[in-house]
């Protein structure tokens, strides 16, 4: 859920090299658009935004949560991740009818339990798996299930700023008579509630608890961020509700495949329901890859089963965060400009060493007095942001990804670096 | 979207087989449960629902819309339909970031445009493709792009009975403000509205027209069971909003992928903006796979490219639902106690001959006068079903899949024809 990268209203590509007339969606979505590859000429998977081919490329950086940072690990990893769909499989409604998630493939649910047990980042022994389209899905899900069918009012959803910018989206869009977002956890008064505990929080990286407690009150974990790559593995959650994703743990954003962990049967039942009518249940082809994809993170660390290799996801994924983070600092050193958030480590159990919190966003403040709103002013030197506004917080502050390619992530310093 | 076949409240197990608790949910979905393959054992990818070993078998038959009879047809054709996915292949949440659907993979667009060229059941010239989780995501998604954002009520929601059943149960489950069920469209009264034409209609196979006409009226084209193996094509369809789904057209359910054909841009970008909202796109994996089933199908009658071949699933699906039906009126006679609907023919522009209708659901009557619940009636003799009061119609009414795999047709068939 904490990966919603596409709600920028704020984005504006700025493209001399490419006239033409920008629709206000493509100027939303196209954060670098990829001249010439549109439509039905293509021959080919997609392969997401360009990469830049030098650092006087004028096209904007920092754009979006996409997690194109892995690739290159998965490039590197062979067939071992590789996934190959006969024609005939997988064309039933159904996967595994005495489950309660009935859509959900075994080998998912088994390669899920795996990798947590592998991580030592989740309990699982006890919990429901769901699969999701997306954690998103099973973020709506959620509401879903914690929501009284029977209330008069719809059920306050709640969050401690600066909260997911996606948060409040989704949960009014449709504006619902189950549940309605009603803004910061801090401010909020009464006892029923849906309280979202984002940790590592998006967008500022923070190690979060529930603030609100309550009888009537329920809480959602997002952890989708709750990786040895971003930060320490301090203990085994063991929450009522806790959410996953591919997209943030593997990087395979575009196989929108989330999971949710549920204590209560009752719970998941519903939160089944919901994926039941909003789209039948989740592509198998994707919970399949998943599980692949999965498997070999999990078979990286198999030491006792003696599949252990030299391809270690959470090792590639540290080493690239510790590396730019550290860019990131010197480049706003250097600037003078900018401040960040002050670094904070712990005792990871699953690296067995003391590690720090490398989250996968920066939450940037812009020092300067004259500058109110940090995105616009960071937006007129090409570097796109999501403003601290949208997240519930001050303009001052903005939201960047940390997990471009190495070229846009490049580029994105090097312009950081020479503003004053 | 005509599709959704798991809001079977009605359907119950009957196993004496297999005792145990069997609890609310598990006999909702449970059409006919596998036992031991639940779980983490599995080694393999899901197969579904479990074949019929002999007629003597005591599950019941007739669950759900599931359309299992197509794997014996992509088990044929071997190789053509089977897709490689590497490791590192479309990460990205993006896949044509100049599109008004950024999320959609080119060759998806591609094939789409490709098959309905081929088939000729519907105009792609000057629409927008969108991909989504199944067609009932884009089902929801038209709902949401159709509803004004500033009406002070809900828009009403409509359809001719006997309708869909899922067409209420996804628009209220969320009690949204935007959009709100208002039952048959045969007794709508007023201007502003969205119906839902489902043609031919599930459930039961009617080729249908809008009812209502105003200037404020919007209506949604389902176009699920528009294809030659259900009925003659008789006119490339051209209406502003049109819905498939590669379930019914290819019968790969599990994948669940469904896409609109869309004139209007600014419907089209809504549409899209709730599939963002509510899965940040639709997974990539599964937009490849139904790229490689749906070029498959064309390839099959690419006389002119020379790529034809004998593996036409067309002419698979039409001989199947030919004989089925056949098997289906015989029964019928046989036991005396049930109706059908007339057969109705038509030239079908695609076959160049003429060409009856043989629908996905049979829309059975139990005549006998004693009988008021035709779904227990049959429930009682191990015939599962939905009822026609889930679809606004009289409950000596009941829809029957078509679409099961042999063995359980056969023993249905056998089942009905012995009741008298």
């Amino acid at each position: 859920v904490a990966a919603l990268p596409l709600l920028l209203h704020q984005y504006i590509v700025n493209q001399p090299h490419h006239p033409g007339v920008v629709s206000p969606d493509q100027q939303r979505h196209a954060c670098a658009p990829q001249p010439g590859t549109s439509g039905a000429a293509a021959r080919a998977p997609s392969t997401g935004k360009p990469s830049f081919t030098n650092a006087f490329d004028i096209r904007s950086v920092g754009c979006s949560g996409d997690p194109t940072m892995f690739e290159a690990f998965w490039r590197e990893t062979g067939d071992a991740a590789e996934l190959v769909i006969p024609g005939w499989q997988t064309m039933s409604y159904f996967s595994d009818v005495g489950n309660v998630c009935w859509f959900m493939e075994p080998l998912f649910d088994q390669q899920v339990r795996r990798l947590h047990r592998t991580v030592g980042n989740a309990a699982v022994d006890g919990y429901h798996v769901l699969v999701g389209t997306g954690s998103t899905q099973l973020f709506m899900a959620a509401l879903y299930a914690l929501s009284p069918a029977d209330a008069d009012q719809p059920t306050s959803v709640v969050s401690t700023a600066p909260y997911y910018s996606s948060y409040p989206a989704v949960t009014d869009f449709l504006r619902s008579g189950l549940f309605r977002w009603a803004g910061d956890a801090n401010s909020f008064v009464g006892d029923s509630y849906i309280e979202l505990v984002c940790s590592p929080n998006n967008p500022d990286g923070a190690i979060r608890d529930a603030v609100l407690s309550s009888g009537a009150g329920k809480a959602v974990h997002d952890l989708a961020y709750y990786w040895p790559q971003y930060t320490p593995i301090t203990r085994r959650a063991d929450h009522d509700i806790m959410l996953f994703t591919v997209s943030k743990s593997t990087g395979h954003a575009g196989t929108r495949i989330g999971w949710a962990l549920v204590k209560d049967r009752e719970v998941a039942r519903r939160m089944t329901k919901f994926v039941e009518l909003n789209t039948i249940g989740v592509s198998k082809d994707s919970q399949l890859r998943a599980a692949k994809v999965l498997g070999a993170v999990s078979d990286g660390y198999d030491v006792g089963g003696g599949g252990a290799s030299r391809h270690r996801l959470f090792d590639f994924g540290r080493r690239k965060m510790v590396e730019r983070w550290r860019m990131l600092r010197e480049a706003a050193a250097a600037s003078g400009a900018f401040s960040l958030p002050a670094e904070t480590s712990g005792q990871c159990n699953f690296a067995n060493e003391t590690a720090a919190n490398n989250p996968a966003f920066a939450w940037l403040r812009c020092d300067r007095e004259d500058v109110e709103d940090c995105a616009g002013f960071l937006r007129g030197h090409k570097i796109l942001t999501r403003s601290g506004n949208q997240f519930g917080a001050d303009p001052r502050y903005v939201r960047v990804s940390m997990l471009d390619r190495d070229d846009a992530y490049d580029i994105f310093i090097s312009r950081l670096a020479s503003l004053k």
